[in-house]
């Protein structure tokens, strides 16, 4: 199953953010033909921006490349419900797919909050599939925050 | 009153965003002290980046130049009510008050759509004052979108 195999590569984006002391989120587009166009994880701490989650990292990765601030036809695999940020800027950018990991009760803007898909002004509302490796992904997440907790670094 | 002269600075932003061909939106950002921080106008279409929002592009300056992903005890001043993408990127920005124009039905996240302050999720929730110079910020919108519907280019 293809799905698999990106969002593999999504949860191997998230473990090297965790190698890099970020939390451990992963995003990867794939372009229409199946190609992978752009892969991330976050960098907000490394890069001093809260904006640098994985998801709009590999949106602006893809864009640039695209030549074009729209990816019509495109997929985005993510480890994490994205937040209403990355989700906004998923509709923003026209993607066709959300396949995600880990729901996220907490900070998710897809399937809890804001819920940013299910308003009547949703311009575009892409495809989204969840529980994609959900597991993994939050298992990942587990290990990263028990870690820090026991450097008294909670954030 | 000051947040005249800061909405002032952002309307200048959004004009001079609408000079090299972007949606008309401004935004700056004010440190604790009253200083000026960022100011950055739209620029989605120069960069090919749909998370080029003048908000964002104003909190990623603003960010660096503190060496920080957040920004306790700064205000944003926007010429627009931003959308759900802005505004989540400003709750992770820890922005104190948020000063909009013009109220947007279509496009807004705060007021409108998926109103991204208002869950139980929020973990923080700016301050929000709306209709700051908003006809001003209205005005320069609407001539923008009639100039280029003029030009068979509605987008």
């Amino acid at each position: 199953m293809v799905f698999r195999s990106h969002m593999k590569r999504a949860l191997e984006e998230a473990r090297a953010a965790a190698d890099r002391g970020e939390v451990p989120i992963g995003a990867v587009i794939v372009s229409p033909e199946g190609r992978v166009v752009a892969a991330a994880g976050n960098r907000t701490r490394e890069l001093n921006d809260p904006t640098a989650h994985a998801e709009i990292l590999a949106l602006r990765e893809a864009c640039a490349a695209a030549g074009s601030e729209r990816l019509p036809g495109h997929d985005i695999y993510v480890t994490l419900e994205p937040c209403a940020m990355c989700a906004a800027a998923m509709a923003a950018a026209r993607i066709r797919r959300i396949y995600y990991g880990a729901a996220d009760p907490k900070s998710g803007g897809v399937a809890h909050g804001a819920r940013v898909f299910t308003h009547p002004q949703a311009h575009h509302v892409p495809e989204v599939y969840d529980g994609i490796s959900g597991e993994e992904s939050a298992a990942l997440l587990k290990t990263f925050f028990a870690s820090r907790r026991g450097n008294g670094d909670e954030s």
